[in-house]
């Protein structure tokens, strides 16, 4: 006979790296908002109805109406992901001036696999890793999954060097690993890096030896304003081809078609794209086959229509929101005014505290937001909030701004 | 103007634990098999003639056609995994001794990833993982990245005690995490533990104090014999429920349904799904919602007679590689009879070299297998090979086998 035993305390037996691992702010959030009368502006959540429904049905009725395309979309499939994927990416990579081959690339579930991945490719215990502030918060939590220190990279005129950031790893003991950024249309701030400071990204990044991690989600959803170069674009230029370069790019079909697939993707020299490769592997074999081969029609088939569609969609949100902004919010409150993607970045008089006053907008207005310090990996910026305007109608941003500001002007007072 | 520089050293660059990460013997192996006069008994890969086309035909088109029905399942979705999913499983797991709620379950891309995960959850480096020998390859590969030493499991009357254990993780540097095994029809061996092997499992376990992850992927495919209970299940009645129990076990739509969805779950006290809903979201959001909407539906109109199809085909495959081994092998060489699963495990005898036969084999008979020694945390095993009967055809088994033989009887001579 076995012997009962008391229960295994649990707490004790996990790896050092879980004390690093924290629950997100935004999904205990999001959690009280399944309220169907709370206008949302949390969230970074494409709208459905730019899903294209038609489309998709017919390319699934396609596959599983031919027995031999279900049964190799149904099947284990190569960790490195559908081969006519890859070289759809590998032109639109090429026409933003990255030229590259499948060998460049890695299919991830979405963006957020590969920051995992690379999260853990680049940080042992106590390494740095270089971040704006604010930043993406899905990043910094797969990155402190590593138990990495974070410092802060450089914007705008600064006098802090290259020794510095140097010094500030070593005294965390350990090294700077890279450095991290949204360069269109940030998550959360809405920002966008120029060439000069694109440039300056990669000189800083050159002086301290470090590979950039270009995280580009958004890039394809621009209103207005002129595309500027992918800064991998740019360092293949200097360096003379992506093999060569030090930067690791992002990119993701979840703005654009749809998250529900879960497809995104790696572009990098041959070297980091195998060890990548034999990480897919260990870590979930690969990619649902049917779902890259969906987005591989569809891409093929319609990207750019599908980037109009989204333009056009978003830009008239995106304007409505900066409208009521520019209507209804009190004196001392600031907001960005981006060029693209889905966020705007609301900073509050210095005192205001974003995270406190939540709890009053969904009680009372009815109205949500993220509060910004989510995004900051040393818990700074109290004072501001990031608004989504993708998903609520019209309507609804113009009620939930007005109510917003209402509820600001009473604080500031 | 930017200064370009020299390539970074990647290789300088990567976290300690990259050095655990090794290509497979498998995958590199797999790539020499894409010509079609080879007979290949190697992969785990379910038959596809299985895939139910016309019920996921139906199911896509029904989700496709539902305009409300459509955006949910190509959202983005929680990171637990879909709720109808997680009842079905709670149903499932009811019937097998496990009694549990859906706060017990999280939806994973496949087992790869939940062995993945739990690797990261209790692996520290120099901690020790307790495996088979010969043990599942992908969950070593797994595991490996977080670069543990293993130690193997008691199998039969064995002097070794539960100090000695202790003693040889404190002498690797870290101390025993878990215990992991494949109890049923195992990967690579076929072999099945009896009530008494799995009660003396645990009973080990209580005594060293660690987990037991039971990983079960083939469970549901037995073709005689009497179902063996859970070790959770095992564990559940001795201590009273899952909530005290030290048994995390894994299970796997790819086998009984399909791989390419991507489908698979933990059972797991509520404590440790908590912890791991964090690192699935911090690792890829969740899984693809509409892959968990096709398998939900799936498993809700046809799970018992989907397996009761699996049976009766796999079933006849596995008789056919048992009679043609015994009619073509030659003398000295053994195999297992598995009750259920994929696979049949080949011992040559001594001094033979499974993977230096393995080019003559795929050269001159062009017969493919798997070398056993790939399945050794140690790298033993070089007289074993591993056969999979559930791919080729009864007469691909029947000629695959006899062609074996010959090089065998060859070889041995």
């Amino acid at each position: 006979m076995t012997t009962p035993k008391a229960p295994l305390d649990w707490g004790t037996r996990y790896a050092a790296r879980m004390a690093g691992m924290k629950a997100s702010e935004i999904r205990e959030l999001l959690k009280l908002l399944d309220q169907p009368d709370i206008i949302s502006f949390a969230g970074g959540i494409p709208d459905p109805s730019l899903f294209p429904q038609t489309e998709i049905a017919e390319i699934y009725a396609r596959i599983c109406g031919d027995r031999a395309r279900f049964d190799a979309a149904l099947q284990y499939s190569v960790s490195e992901g559908d081969a006519e994927l890859r070289q759809w990416i590998v032109g639109y990579m090429g026409e933003r001036g990255v030229a590259c081959t499948p060998e460049n690339i890695l299919i991830t579930n979405g963006s957020q696999q590969a920051l995992e991945f690379l999260g853990r490719m680049f940080l042992s215990p106590k390494d740095t890793a270089l971040v704006e502030a604010p930043t993406y918060l899905g990043a910094l939590q797969a990155f402190s999954a590593m138990e990495p220190a974070y410092d802060t990279l450089p914007a705008g005129q600064t006098n802090r060097t290259v020794g510095s950031y140097r010094d500030n790893a070593q005294a965390a003991g350990g090294a700077p690993k890279f450095a991290y950024v949204v360069p269109d249309f940030a998550n959360p701030t809405g920002h966008t890096l120029t060439v000069s400071e694109r440039k300056s990204l990669l000189q800083f990044a050159r002086d301290l030896d470090i590979p950039v991690i270009e995280d580009s989600p958004y890039v394809a959803l621009r209103y207005d304003g002129d595309e500027v170069p992918m800064v991998q674009a740019l360092d293949c230029v200097d360096q003379g081809g992506i093999e060569a370069s030090r930067v690791i790019s992002l990119g993701s079909f979840s703005k654009v078609f749809t998250p529900g697939l879960r497809v995104g993707w790696i572009c990098a020299p041959r070297e980091v794209i195998g060890k990548l490769t034999l990480m897919k592997q260990a870590s979930d074999l690969s990619n649902s086959a049917i779902n890259q081969r969906v987005i591989a029609t569809l891409a093929t088939m319609r990207f750019d229509q599908q980037v109009a569609e989204g333009i056009a969609h978003y830009r008239v949100k995106r304007d409505a929101m900066l409208a009521a902004l520019e209507q209804h919010m009190p004196d001392g409150v600031e907001w960005s005014k981006p060029e693209g993607g889905l966020f705007i970045w609301v900073t509050l008089p210095d005192g205001l505290d974003a995270t406190a006053l939540l709890q009053k907008s969904v009680e009372t207005a009815r109205v949500a937001y993220v509060p910004g310090h989510a995004f900051y990996a040393d818990g700074s910026g109290r004072n501001t909030l990031r608004l989504s305007f993708s998903l609520p109608s019209v309507a609804a941003i113009k009620e939930g701004i007005a109510k917003l500001g209402d509820l600001l002007r009473e604080a500031i007072e």
